[in-house]
């Protein structure tokens, strides 16, 4: 089990919330995904380590981007 | 046909606007519902004029507030 805390970039409100904890939770082994507006901290935590690109990718497709 | 537009605050960003729309839209009488984020102006087109209690109440629903 892998727990990754990532920065996302662009949430203002709930829904943007829920819209990337839906395609981060689509990747292939997370079995959580924590996300907190003010900070835009995401946490996940998969059965192994994910690829920052499966990450990034998810991400984006919500519509935000992942910070670094 | 009666066209007002009301000010919506607290939307910030196009899910939101999504939210609001789906709402407003769902009172009888409805057939147009335009929002402006950057604003919070809604543009409602219906059959006849609307009570603000019943536009008041859709976007309450939405998690959002009516200003005035």
């Amino acid at each position: 089990m892998t727990t990754r805390t990532w920065t996302v970039t662009g949430m203002t409100c709930e829904h943007c919330v829920a819209s990337v904890t839906e395609e981060i939770s689509e990747i292939a082994g997370v079995s959580a995904v924590d996300v907190e507006l003010a900070t835009g901290a995401v946490t996940v935590t998969s059965a192994g380590p994910l690829a920052e690109a499966d990450v990034r990718g998810a991400v984006e497709e919500a519509g935000y981007q992942l910070a670094g």
